[in-house]
């Protein structure tokens, strides 16, 4: 008998199938059992009818528990009445294992308590959904980039210096030295794409913050491009291609999913571009109005991301912060060198920094002096320094943490929920 | 006026456009100047004709050096005699920096210098080659699990404990604990699978080992897939299908690259499936009379692995190893305890283990039991017990080495040219 998943079910219409899978949940009403299977790919109704109670079938179905595993056979029949428009006349269980006291129950538990099962909440339908939009998100990135001829390229996660600042890294020792966990491969893109024009690259970054929110995760992922000979508006256009192409694959792809979520669609549907442009300076006097004390040369925290974005239905560029608050790499603005040609992109509804970038310093002189500013080690850097002197060209490029994006997306507060295992200020269990 | 790449080229025949890119080579021959450019999507020859030797453009022209970067504008020609079938008429040339002194020349040069050159040495025909074909590979391999209803799930880089072994590992601080570089995602993977059906991970895993062989790297790729229910036939079969799509799509996408590297195609292009399955057990005469000193219990070296592979002309799949060389939690032979449902895929023409898998301990009390021979500590695995109290199933999966496929497929023999960045023992910089 074939073996066949739950999402295909469809395609066996009136064949006799083998179902395997884990107990969801079952009733019974008279002479009827009710079995809801799943396999991973859905839930499918299975029912057996007996005239008899003590049928050997009934009596294996009494059996089973929440999450106990079984393979089941039977007829697939399509009936309009069931959750997915087919159902599975039970032929006979074949009980795996039976799961006594399946610790997660439909009573309420307590966070704490579900992060420290969380390689058994993720079967819950909640998880499961917000995962699955997370494992399209991140197909449509890379759809997005290799369809644009973006050619992906693995930057290593070991490395001998640190890219954003040294007190949010983590050390460990490599042979005779010592190496940090990547914050962003950046520098690397830098170098990779004077070698093929346009490349990203999309893995595990790293900050050691002894923050506390629903915003942060110590381990993320996060996608950067970078585009030899672009300049700060080119990439603000590709970041708005980038972020309109994941919104419209998820919404299409994963319409069920965002409905398990109850996420209101209409905010995100709504969302087209241009995205409103919006200088640091004519910011500042909008987060005032609202209540804000933010002085000039301050950086954006949480508040004034939220506020900015309760002004806009959509996405909004932020650029030309000061130069003082950003990073050493970051291009000067060239009619005032106070302020840099970066950018943020504040997500709408309050979900805060979704991407980060902007043009990079290309003056081998003037990034020279900056290294030195910021007391960065120069030796660590003459790769980078290279870079300027042997056909240094304008580029730029941008960063897009992805459990931020499926965050907003899912319409979920806390962004814990977005990775499989998150790590979290003292959390690394399980 | 347009800027194009290269690789469009093809598609502005008789327009005038803009190309941004690098000086990869030039010459003269009396009237005519050639410049060949590289944009990093590729090469294009462009010419500037003149009458009069000191004209401003052929000045211009005469001043560009090695990896200068220039724009060059002009009109597109279709030219079968060009490599590309097209070439570029100048009409001007956009000086953006002379490059003084590129260290990277015609002449040899030794491999430690290249890699301390890693930056500027990714610019070269080859190391492109190599890493295209790598973004191939990786693409191929997230379209095969993409269609084929596998769910990917990022597993954590950070772990608590180890998977295999504790003296291979990179430790660090995790606030106020240790925490560990991962080696595999293996056991996330079977968590995800219990939720999720069928399910993978990919992303970068970690080896502190003092070898210094040409197969090793200190952080590599892996792709693992996982699959609830499945045994390891199952797996074999899946395994052998993923090698056979890669291969396929490179040798369909990246022929070009291919030829570049010099790569003779016959023996890729001959690999079909079934590949030969082998025991350890049948193995170790036909090692013995090859030449090998092996004796039963002993894991393969690279020794025996490149023995096997020239008895084959596809990869071969060797099952049935004895348990002590393996991991915990490998499932035993039901019908002899001393051996493991366990594969390992060797690589066609001595390029050794690309695949390392298997079936997996469902029961709780056996796994409990090794857990203990195995001296782990209870405590960080008692989630991973949980799998096998609630609704275990049997299950199967394998890890797959990116770097040592693109090293097979490219025919390179050192694997420290198949990732942008490696990462080698006393190796971390750029």
């Amino acid at each position: 008998m074939n073996w066949v998943y739950i999402e295909d079910i469809g395609d066996f219409n009136g064949q006799d199938v083998e179902v395997r899978g884990w107990v969801h949940n079952k009733r019974s009403s008279g002479k009827v059992r009710f079995l809801v299977l799943r396999d991973g790919t859905g839930l499918l109704q299975a029912t057996a009818f007996s005239a008899d109670k003590d049928s050997p079938l009934f009596t294996k179905f009494d059996e089973l528990t929440h999450e106990s595993s079984v393979v089941v056979r039977g007829r697939v029949r399509e009936d309009k009445r069931a959750p997915g428009g087919f159902e599975l006349s039970i032929e006979s269980i074949e009980t795996i294992q039976i799961a006594r006291d399946y610790p997660i129950t439909p009573k309420e538990h307590s966070t704490p308590f579900l992060m420290e099962h969380r390689h058994l909440w993720l079967r819950s339908s909640k998880q499961h959904a917000v995962l699955r939009v997370r494992a399209e998100v991140v197909k449509s990135v890379r759809d997005f980039f290799d369809g644009r001829g973006f050619r992906l390229m693995d930057t290593p996660i070991l490395t001998p210096s640190a890219c954003e600042g040294t007190t949010t890294l983590f050390e460990t020792e490599y042979f005779d030295q010592k190496a940090y966990l990547t914050q962003s491969g950046q520098l690397y893109n830098e170098a990779t794409a004077m070698a093929f024009g346009k490349v990203y690259c999309f893995g595990p970054t790293f900050r050691a913050e002894r923050s506390k929110t629903r915003r942060h995760l110590i381990e993320f992922w996060m996608v950067e491009p970078e585009v030899a000979f672009a300049e700060l508006s080119d990439v603000i256009g590709l970041g708005e291609d980038l972020v309109l192409f994941v919104l419209e694959r998820v919404l299409s792809k994963r319409k069920l999913e965002l409905e398990t979520l109850e996420r209101d669609l209409r905010p995100l549907e709504r969302i087209a571009k241009p995205f409103p442009r919006l200088t640091y300076d004519q910011a500042l006097p909008m987060l005032r109005e609202k209540g804000s004390k933010i002085e000039w040369g301050s950086d954006f925290g949480a508040p004034e991301e939220t506020l900015i974005s309760e002004i806009y239905p959509t996405p909004v560029c932020v650029t030309r912060f000061p130069t003082a608050i950003k990073a050493f790499y970051m291009q000067p603005a060239p009619d005032n060198p106070d302020v840099v040609l970066g950018v943020d992109f504040l997500a709408s509804e309050g979900y805060g920094e979704i991407i980060g970038g902007g043009q990079r310093i290309h003056d081998p002189d003037l990034l020279e002096r900056r290294i030195r500013e910021h007391g960065l080690p120069r030796e660590a850097y003459e790769w980078y320094l290279d870079l300027r002197k042997y056909g240094s060209v304008p580029h730029s490029g941008f960063g897009m943490g992805i459990e931020r994006v499926v965050s907003w997306i899912c319409g979920i507060k806390h962004i814990r929920e977005t990775i499989p295992f998150p790590r979290l200020l003292y959390r690394i269990y399980p």
